[in-house]
């Protein structure tokens, strides 16, 4: 039997106790849905997660994928899978009806992706890049690329990539070399190397759809001559697939993450690569990074996925794990007790509890202001869009980074047993490590949130947020949650003072200054973000603990509350330390340079 | 070529200038020593690190110990390893001559086992748990133990483990079940199973001499009941060696670690194994914990061995890997420039030299508390003695968790190829792992560190502690060091502050409330601790800047400068968090219980 990995318990609370889910199909939008169907969607996902998913988790890693005479090989279950999920809908699931899709909120459909995810991420990846490649295709390409590649697509027939880095050109995107040459019919030939393209080829599907972001002749220089195609591993010639000169050179060999094949591609080492240009010249940048917010949403989801699955073996095995005695009653005639019972391991736990629960709380809340963008007035609709765009850093990059301290608390929780194959948690640690490096590292992240969303429109999205938190805070009558929403108002201000002093910086010492902790600035407001989500889920918790309950439901909720104090006294006085850094002006990583490094 | 892995330098600092180890040799314990042999000893230990260990680091790694018909198969260079540390005193390097070795100080074998460390952790150990076990042997056995196994062991023909752990105790030792039944001659019959027993069994050796932790037959119940025993896997029969009935049970395949065996053993299934009492009955944890905290400092020295090996990667990564450009300089037509430019980058590499080069610092000062002992006055003795004591644990687990983070900010300096077996780091990051959890964990170390430590002789340790590092303090006069002299005063005011508050809430709420955040309480000493190895280094490099070095000394020195501003801005605030959950009183991981986490 499966063991757990998720808790439907806690996707239910947020889907319909914290975020409301069912208020969106009071718009015209979702209305062909209900709660009832977002919950049966949801336990059909945990059932596909348990039977196809989670089963091959280990046997995935134990035998990756290989390079075999040009192809890459990989699970055989891979293909059963990718099938399923395009015959079911699971690819398209929050596509418009006019797509394709079934048009569910993004917040049911993430739910299921988090299921999915947790069972097995890397599986759960293949079905992800599908989607997302089509989305592309779909939001910005013409009518005859549509008709020919969306469809194989959705059904999971083809695999769809997103091909950007370059074995020089990774972060820095402005740099690609990948280049492509106008031909006859509106074609281009398409020459250069992509490197780390995920699910770049397999057996698994009958043909890959890259979508590459190359050069035409003659482009302007820097990101704004990068344009997006369509490259398919084989050419369509009426009912033929033909090579199209799209070969794999390598597939990396990686400390996790090895059920999916990342790949090294060359595209038109013979001259006879041919790709199709998607929407207009010069604009495959822009279009690339509307689909690179929702890939960086998905990160934060299954590293959040990973922590869950890694918290989930900790607590199984936390509780029946028996060693040691209490403190206080060290008589050593006297039973031993489970591991659970020390306090130092229920502080193991809870803090794997606030990082999961609480990131998986944040992304959701993304989730839901993406569904009001289709529910709202045009008025509010910027509104959304302005606090997803804020908050995608935060919602990609914090699950990345505490996910691996949350999954190294479980191995820890396990004592030398978690540091063996016997257990699954060695080999979360190892899937989780990817998450802070690709769509965008941490470092990239944290330019992005301080060098770009906290300054757009004059700070517009940044004041939205204060607006949202302070509403949260406001809307606290319960006297057990008082002493935290007083907490998150001080945390709040403090954020507000170091904004204003890093602005100040910016206009008296230049950019270099300004941003040179961007990384430490992304983590203080990455904290007190989480410590929102809290906030709410501890508002939800009381109200629930209100309305007298069962036995079963008051544990929950009480342990809802408990996450809650152990986030605000454990992890958001980390801000304390960053304030400090934030605050005291000197610039010595730009001072230092290479040669102190050296001796 | 072997890549770089230490920085000799760096140790050369560390052991003449800021550990000054040359005035050991003024003793008479290490009056055969002189500064020139200390130097001869650790070039050669770098030679043998490069050439011996370090071109198979990988190798071991991919294949790893299998167990093959009841005996362990280990990478064919282990046996030639051992025989060259025992043939030229590697192994008893630190000994007395009385027992067979170089009488080293400890500051120079630590920082010999340091360098092998780093060029390949797991080929280090096999000789590392050899000295242990002899150690054992030479400071509790008899004579006739001595001069049976003594010998071989320190000569690495025969291996010696360390057998503690049993499949239901872990970190509860008191529940060993292995027990010990007289027979004649003095022997004992031995019965039971251990796990995790490190080198436990392997073909690079003739025999194996188990160093056991087992009960005599009506011996009190809980820790006052243990006594120690030598087991060999081989008896020996006059110039013979025959079956001691102890097997190989079981070969872990861990996350990392992966040149080592960590066996599972079973003693006496056919009741024909034959146990060796060392010392007096039941007194063997005493024991056992004199080698043990000699262990932990090895932990901790092996920890920062592959921080350090990482962070020399990730230096020569980020040196010759260009990518982008200048924040004030987006000019996409000019060149890009070396990662290590961008202040986020360097950012990074100083957070692995500021915690590489701390944590060293703090292992060589435990080093030298020891060699004082020999050294020093009867009365002074104990003062080291004390010292030493109260730092273990913080030099056991700081760099084994900080380790863990330093390594992965080295995979992330790397961007996707840090994740990719085609660099050192991602089996780093594994190797690392096992560092919190080995020679008791890093909750131990809490409760150790804060339990008994802090408490020990009416915190007698903890006022010579304090007394130690304002000595550092006072002895700051540079006007560019005052501020950081400043900070560590506040930071000590702080750590007496909470200590003070935590001891009265031992006495009003318990036990169970006084150690609840016991690895909270260590996190923020070893910070404090870290800071203060990290002035003391600021002090003696800007004493080395006033005499005038050549261009790269002052570089060198320079560099030392920025990692202790470094450790002061970014790492020293970190206690302002710490010290809000230490003083807050919500005791929320006791109140909580096993139900709250179910759902």
């Amino acid at each position: 039997m499966a063991k757990k990995f998720v808790s439907m318990r806690n996707l239910r609370f947020l889907l319909d106790e914290v975020f409301n889910v069912e208020e969106l199909i009071e718009s015209t939008y979702f209305d062909e849905h209900n709660k009832k169907t977002f919950k049966m969607v949801l336990d059909e996902s945990l059932k596909i997660a348990s039977k196809m998913l989670h089963p091959i988790f280990e046997e995935m890693d134990r035998k990756p994928p290989e390079l075999v005479e040009g192809k890459v090989k990989v699970h055989p279950h891979v293909k059963k899978i990718l099938r399923e999920f395009g015959k079911n809908g699971w690819i398209a699931s929050s596509f418009s009806y006019d797509d394709g899709g079934e048009q569910l909120p993004l917040l049911v459909a993430n739910s299921c992706n988090f299921v999915f995810a947790a069972a097995n991420y890397s599986a759960s990846v293949y079905s992800g890049l599908c989607a997302g490649a089509v989305k592309l295709i779909l939001s910005f390409g013409n009518k005859e690329l549509k008709e020919k590649y969306a469809q194989k697509m959705i059904e999971g027939k083809w695999q769809g990539t997103m091909a950007l880095t370059e074995p020089s050109a990774g972060s820095s995107l402005s740099d690609i070399t990948t280049s492509a040459t106008p031909d006859s019919d509106g074609a281009f030939k398409i020459k250069g190397n992509k490197i780390f393209i995920s699910a770049g080829d397999h057996d698994g599907v009958s043909n890959v759809i890259h979508l590459v972001l190359a050069k035409i002749d003659g482009a302007p220089a820097g990101v704004k001559g990068i344009s997006l195609f369509v490259v398919p591993k084989l050419r369509i010639n009426g009912d033929n697939l033909t090579s199209n000169d799209v070969n794999v050179t390598q597939v990396f060999h990686k400390l996790g993450y090895r059920g999916a094949p990342i790949t090294e591609l060359s595209f038109g080492e013979k001259d006879n690569c041919y790709g199709y240009l998607v929407g207009e010249e010069h604009k495959g940048l822009s279009y690339m990074f509307q689909m690179m917010n929702e890939a960086r949403l998905g990160v934060g989801l299954g590293a959040t996925a990973i922590a869950s699955a890694a918290y989930y073996a900790a607590l199984d095995y936390t509780e029946n794990r028996v060693q040691g005695r209490k403190i206080g009653g060290k008589d050593p005639l006297s039973e031993q007790i489970p591991i659970i019972e020390h306090s130092d391991v229920k502080r193991m736990l809870l803090f794997q509890k606030s990082i999961v629960e609480g990131s998986l709380s944040l992304i959701l809340q993304c989730c839901k202001y993406e569904d009001m963008q289709q529910t709202a007035s045009e008025e509010d609709k910027n509104k959304y869009f302005l606090l997803l765009d804020l908050l995608t850093p935060v919602a990609k990059s914090y699950p990345s980074e505490m996910g691996i301290e949350s999954v190294s608390q479980s191995i820890q929780c396990f004592g030398g047993y978690g540091y063996c194959e016997d257990f699954p948690v060695e080999q979360h640690f190892r899937d989780m490590r990817i998450h802070p490096i690709h769509e965008g590292t941490t470092g990239i992240q944290g330019m992005d949130l301080l060098g770009r969303k906290l300054v757009m429109h004059n700070g517009k999205a940044f004041f939205l947020y204060l607006e949202v938190v302070r509403k949260t805070i406001n809307n606290v009558s319960n006297s057990d949650l008082k002493p935290l929403a007083l907490k998150l108002e001080e945390a709040l201000k403090k954020l507000e003072h170091v904004t204003s002093h890093l602005m100040v910086l910016a206009q008296t010492k230049g950019p270099d200054v300004f941003l040179a902790d961007s990384v430490l600035y992304l983590e203080l407001f990455s904290i007190v973000t989480i410590a929102w989500q809290w906030m709410k889920q501890g508002v939800t918790a009381k109200e629930a603990l209100a309305k007298d309950p069962s036995k079963s439901e008051i544990s929950f909720y009480e342990g809802k509350i408990y996450a809650a104090r152990f986030f605000f006294a454990y992890e958001l006085p980390k801000i304390e330390g960053l304030l400090v850094r934030l605050t005291d002006n000197d610039p010595l990583t730009i001072e230092m340079t290479a040669k102190h490094f050296i001796d």
